[in-house]
């Protein structure tokens, strides 16, 4: 496996995120790739390589088949923007806290930079620094290389990236994500000549920014498996009754499991997506690959162990499709790294 | 002119907000309205006066011509939920941390108090604590006795309530404000016989949710002289070209004016929003009275002296319509009482 890692990962290391109504420490650190790393030097399931070098433009324009341009605009000049309106920013990362609702605009682009970081968000927390752009923009060089790197005939890659990208949609950043590797990678292969496309999300929370993205297409169909939305985050998309419209209608399948299933649960809930995705005719394959289904996971409620990482590689294996990993949720951060490998594995050994 | 006095006002007396991305001291503050009275103290331009008691359900009725009963039944209970979750909560007023942005649902009530919150909430800078419903119930029975006072044939009433409304919708809250109260003046004077309304909304900040409450209605004309949402929060709503919709086609008049324009630009727009009123044919008058106009406003941009707020109060006195004021922003606030009570005086003294 072409294991493609963002070595500016560690760029984006915010301090405080609202959770529930308080200021608390990140739950999404750095640490969690370098646990990964950690357990890929104990065993190594594949290569670790960095993304070659592109022309000017050729990641932009990938970018922008995803996101709105007026949305990485923002990305890329927002810690610039915070600055510029005080120099004494720049010991604050930036949250939101005003923002478009039912009936509210978003056809208009406001001058005032508390309302543009509204405009593009859904939620306080996830924090933007000095280096979330630079870490974020490498992270979908190493997605975009994984997707090639499969389009040009290897059978899996793993892009080792983060911050996470699922819950970013069209225009909106939220849930750590702000680019989302998952759907840039989908729309790589498409790009690079695969029919027809299958996102797999098994993070613990609903991929809902990769459903948004190609909610009216047809040919990227996402199906998801996680926690509840009633009462999981991120609460307003991921419902079993979201099949997508217009053209995409029939090409979204979501998986809802209420909190605390089963392990068996969970893997027959995975069976049925499988299942979606074969019916689909996918070519090939992208797995939103969270490992926040751990049972030890501190804020999420399904109870995956160890092993279930092994057969879940296993199983995802068994697909029989080319297959890019994008490197998603999971928070208790020791065990990320076993579980990742755990995934990898399992997927190289049953191939 | 009468004048009822919220005396739970106090209740609602909120440590933290989010402001531009910080935690910082409230803006809106219980002084403001201890302020208004003490000037009410030295310039006696009205009568104080208590809500008399009404028949049980006859208020909630009436915030359910303005507000959606999900909402209301969020804020009712918001605070007991939040203690629910976590006795520890007691010491931390409620903020929210996720909303849902464009394409997410808000159709289905999420079970989780956080999703809750952020359904039906637009901005960070609006806690809810403790005494909060307890304030605005109050207030909402102040604002109703004050429309039924000049229904019955009073001049003028005003509402001197606190947190403000202009910015509470038909299910959202925010911008300090909870209950409409502009709003429920407006619908108590139709249901007491009044053809057709008016509220002019002079406060330095758009009337957003007077706008979205009235949005598809023909009977009550919204008007609103404000600073630039391009610019000014609210933001996401306030521009020129928001006419309504339906119905209500017509009966929106938005005048933005840049942060910074001078006094004579500000009552220009303000003859052309009481040429609507009178266009409108309007039977009675609610005013949504701030003075965050002021030259002296820690968080707005115009620049109104003390003076142009008598002048504002004889002004709308030459409209000859029965009105009603409800009290909205001002947070300079030594100097709000004085400029609202100016405006009060100016109208009396006109009458």
């Amino acid at each position: 496996m072409q294991i493609f890692r963002n070595r500016l990962q560690a760029l984006h290391d915010a301090r405080l995120e609202m959770y529930r109504g308080r200021l608390v420490p990140c739950h999404e650190k750095p640490a969690r790739v370098d646990h990964v790393l950690s357990e890929l030097g104990r065993r190594p399931v594949g290569v670790l390589l960095d993304p070659a070098p592109q022309p000017d433009g050729v990641l932009r324009a990938a970018l922008e088949a995803v996101h709105a341009p007026r949305y990485l605009d923002f990305l890329a000049s927002a810690w610039d923007a915070w600055l510029a309106l005080d120099p004494a920013n720049a010991e604050q990362d930036i949250l939101p806290s005003v923002w478009p609702v039912r009936g509210f605009r978003s056809d208009v682009l406001p001058d005032n930079f508390a309302a543009r970081l509204g405009l593009f968000s859904f939620d306080a927390g996830s924090p933007i620094m000095a280096g979330t752009w630079a870490a974020a923009q490498q992270g979908a060089a190493c997605t975009h290389a994984a997707a090639l790197a499969v389009a040009a005939g290897s059978r899996s890659a793993f892009a080792l990236t983060r911050p996470p990208g699922h819950h970013a949609g069209p225009d909106f950043f939220g849930g750590y994500c702000f680019v989302n590797n998952a759907a840039l990678a989908a729309q790589t292969l498409r790009h690079a000549g695969a029919t027809r496309v299958a996102v797999l999300d098994v993070d613990y929370h609903h991929g809902n920014g990769t459903q948004a993205i190609f909610w009216s297409r047809s040919d990227v169909l996402t199906v998801s498996v996680h926690g509840d939305p009633r009462s999981e985050y991120p609460f307003f998309l991921g419902h079993a009754d979201e099949h997508g419209e217009g053209e995409g209608l029939g090409a979204n399948l979501n998986l809802p499991l209420p909190r605390g299933s089963s392990v068996a649960h969970w893997f027959a809930a995975l069976e049925a997506a499988l299942q979606a995705v074969q019916r689909h005719g996918a070519d090939a394959l992208v797995v939103a690959l969270g490992v926040d289904t751990f049972e030890g996971d501190p804020i999420s409620g399904f109870r995956l162990t160890g092993a279930d990482y092994l057969r879940l590689g296993e199983r995802l294996a068994r697909a029989g499709l080319p297959t890019v990993f994008t490197f998603e949720g999971g928070y208790a951060v020791a065990e990320v790294g076993v579980n990742v490998v755990n995934v990898l594995e399992g997927f190289v050994g049953a191939g």
